[in-house]
């Protein structure tokens, strides 16, 4: 099942370069060896995905919703040789694993219902009016198309939920843009199981083979390949700031510059109000810790910054914090580099002058553990240094102390641009969060209240994204529906003749679609 | 009423630097002198933009809309006055100014609509589902709210309707963001008396101050400083590509890029089908030499390129254009830059090898008159050199003739992307049209069927936008409605108390606004 080829459309290529899978709780390599794809792989999948570009865009939405339907079952087929093999390269257990693959499985599903609804294809239709005065109105139609084949990189983080089959490959298939994976070097098995799925059901739902193809490798310059390849259109990306920064300037150098959608680094903050952390301070901290030490914090929603006014109240918190940082349950990291860049950063900390260790978790069995850890500061020594507001990627957090809630917000505006924050509140807290809600709306994508931000819904309010750095555009989502609208662009058509006109559009509305009709919205008959 | 200020907030302020500007029909310098704005207006317009920017975005959309409506009030108010100085100038002619303004003060009011219709908003609710295995759903609702700040750019060749209050300044200002505005230097008054309109309308409505600004200035420095300064989040440019690019760049390299919506450059291809060429190119010829002469050729969407099958027909064709350009009427051109640039760009094609001249416009009386240009050359000589693909702004256009339609469709999969590619076609030519639509639909903003691109409806449907480097990002437009969401994003909340919600995505829909809940879309009810 698992040979270690790349996947170029409906063929297997192997490779002469190979590379190991690491299962990174023994440090030891798992058989069997992969190739890696190069510049030769690259442009065949390009090519091919080129190829597919334009009869795969105008597939029809229920033929796109059951390719994802058949992606889907696909991956159940796979069974248990996929969690396994997971466990493997990734030393994650397996209630998480199982968990992802039904995210995964539940996500391209969503998708099908997303294409099937309608409302991504965004019909607008202006009717002609001939005589109007001074000048007629000519017929205009509007409907969004797909933007042409996507790279999509797969995370380290999500092995199943966002890498081959993950969010950025699903909502891509069904805006009806090829894709082209690059597989992450860390579980490179489990991803070869993932694409054979993806192969099997572009097969079996007779759609062009270079919709989708799959180039394993453990290089920047494989990546790098594939961005500046001039028939990729778009690029999503989980990972680094690092990495996410070289593809954007990649994609920019093109001669033709395309948008990347690059989900980078994000530290969470967590605010804590006083009535809340007085009533209640006790019982948040083990929460904290949860939420801090799940996956061995190898979360993009890790919350790694709380800020809470000093005093008695929040150093029982912090008390309490420690006490359950240090019993935490230690796991292996996702990669030994993971694991490397993790303890560098923890170091730093704990080296960094303005800030006090307060406690670490034990050490475990075994190579590449995580050992959390949690540390205290002041607002001004935290802002005097802004270094420390950078993401440690792994369960390290820090925790702030303000005088006042209003320091709180000095604190807090000061902040580059998040994924996530989350407010701990009382009733009576409610007018001081009144004050800090519209200083993170401009910094944030979501905002939560009394939850803790790791644990992503794929629904249709998600939004997984937020201002820069926390990702390269901060007009979208990676996670949920709406991420389908990044690899979509609008098409005006001005007095098509019937014949022409494209299905999305035309006036039978043989798709079923909601339409904007004169700017008046227009759900479709149920009768339809 | 003009006395040459930036307009800062609600303050007048004076630069000992100044300009003029240039009467283009006269050459001379019209009265009075102008401010020209530097990094210290800059630093004050930005500064007073972010104080409003969370006040501006958290306005009710009625408060905008009837923002939007007093704008347009103020503008009419100023009557002739601004006709009048628009004529001097720009040597537009006295109809098509008063078009523009009935345009401008159109789109204006179009965005109320929207807003009020409520759409924009996006408003999204994924109930909490307290019982649901293995985890519970959390309430999740999202909106999309401002962006921040927007840098607009007025542009030199609308000078009413995409200049001070042109669409890109009333697609920001209906999302809720401030705007400060760069005027363009080649018609100054006539921008300071829309920046007043807009200032009057910003204290009728009792908006904060920093709302809107407006900053004249000829220098590329000054365009350059307001898109770095940290406090803008987004741009609206239509210009030139290397202004255009220049934009993108600096945007790119600040410590946090922000997205730049620049509408560049186009030629607008023309697509001739054989069996409309023999029914009826003795009348095609002088439509499309009104269309390339329209406002000396000084339209983003002008047709610089016209594509059809070699032989009798099109040798009639190319003949009846060449009369009809000799006859047309010429007009100066908006300033003495762009005619300079648009003789240059003629003069390179006359002494290209790979084209032939077909004929010029007359010699009008007096400076800066443009002389329309017509060329024709092979499709292979055509593909030989890329430079004669680039747009020369302004009424100058290639014939291509090709072998046959499927070369034509080699010629057209070889084109940049374009902001609109025009079919002429009769019944007998749908067949081949079908072919060529596809190419057409990953080149361009819009396809016009049997019209001609020079003319764009502001309307729901409306796409003036397309693949690079027509702009520099093709998943939007600058005009229609569609533009307000280049200057929202969105926002997730997470089990929000019902104090805290914003009102967008209150239960109660105070706003009477489209949801879509748990995934399906629903109306307003029409009796709230």
């Amino acid at each position: 099942m698992i040979n270690g080829t790349a996947l170029i459309g409906s063929a297997e290529i192997q490779t002469d370069a190979r590379f190991d899978a690491i299962n990174p709780a023994t440090g030891e390599a798992l058989t069997p060896d992969f190739s890696s794809a190069g510049p030769d792989e690259v442009a065949q999948a390009c090519g091919l995905a080129d190829a597919a570009a334009i009869a795969f865009a105008d597939t029809s939405p229920d033929t796109r919703a059951t390719f994802l339907e058949t992606i889907a079952e696909e991956i159940v087929v796979i069974g248990d040789a996929l969690i396994e093999r997971a466990i493997a390269e990734t030393g994650l257990p397996r209630p998480r694993l199982e968990g992802e693959r039904s995210r995964t499985t539940g996500q391209l599903r969503l998708f099908a219902q997303v294409l099937r609804e309608g409302s991504w294809a965004q019909v607008t239709i202006d009717p002609a009016l001939p005589d109007r005065q001074p000048l007629p109105r000519p017929d205009l139609r509007r409907r969004h198309l797909a933007i042409g084949p996507v790279a999509v990189f797969g995370a380290s983080n999500f092995p199943l939920a966002f890498s081959v089959a993950g969010g950025d490959t699903a909502s891509a298939l069904a805006a009806g843009c090829p894709v082209v994976v690059k597989g992450h070097p860390a579980h490179p098995g489990t991803g070869e199981l993932v694409a054979r799925a993806i192969q099997k059901a572009v097969a079996a739902c007779n759609l062009p083979e270079g919709v989708f193809s799959y180039l394993p490798g453990p290089s920047n310059e494989l990546g790098g390949a594939l961005v500046a390849d001039s028939r990729i259109k778009a690029v999503g990306f989980t990972g680094s700031r690092a990495g996410g920064l070289a593809l954007v300037r990649i994609a920019a150098n093109r001669a033709e510059p395309i948008p990347v959608y690059a989900e980078m680094s994000s530290i969470n903050p967590v605010i804590v109000f006083p009535s809340a952390l007085k009533a209640r301070g006790a019982a948040l901290a083990p929460a904290f810790i949860q939420s801090l030490t799940m996956g061995a914090g190898q979360f993009c929603t890790n919350p790694g910054l709380l800020i809470a006014v000093e005093g008695q109240d929040l150093d029982a918190f912090i008390e309490a914090a420690g006490q359950a940082l240090l019993a935490s349950h230690p796991q292996p990291m996702l990669s030994p580099g993971i694991h490397a860049s993790f303890e560098a950063g923890v170091g730093a900390l704990e080296s960094h002058q303005a800030v006090t260790p307060v406690a670490r978790g034990c050490v475990g069995e075994g190579v590449n553990q995580a050992r959390g850890a949690l540390f205290r500061t002041s607002a001004s020594q935290f802002l005097s240094d802004a270094a420390l507001s950078h993401e440690v990627f792994g369960s390290s957090s820090i925790i702030v102390t303000v005088s006042d809630m209003a320091e709180a917000a000095t604190v807090i505006a000061t902040l580059e641009g998040q994924l996530t924050a989350t407010l701990i509140l009382d009733a009576a807290d409610e007018p001081l969060a009144a004050d800090i809600v519209p200083i993170l709306e401009r910094k944030v994508g979501r905002i939560l209240v009394n939850g803790w931000p790791t644990g992503v819904e794929v629904s249709h309010a998600m939004v997984h994204g937020g201002p820069y750095p926390a990702t390269s555009d901060g007009r979208t989502t990676s996670v949920g529906t709406l991420a389908i609208d990044r690899f979509l662009r609008p098409i005006c058509y001005q007095s098509f003749p019937t014949a022409l006109l494209p299905q999305a559009i035309a006036d039978a509305n043989p798709w079923g679609v909601p339409q904007r009709i004169d700017g008046a919205l227009r759900l479709p008959s149920t009768a339809a």
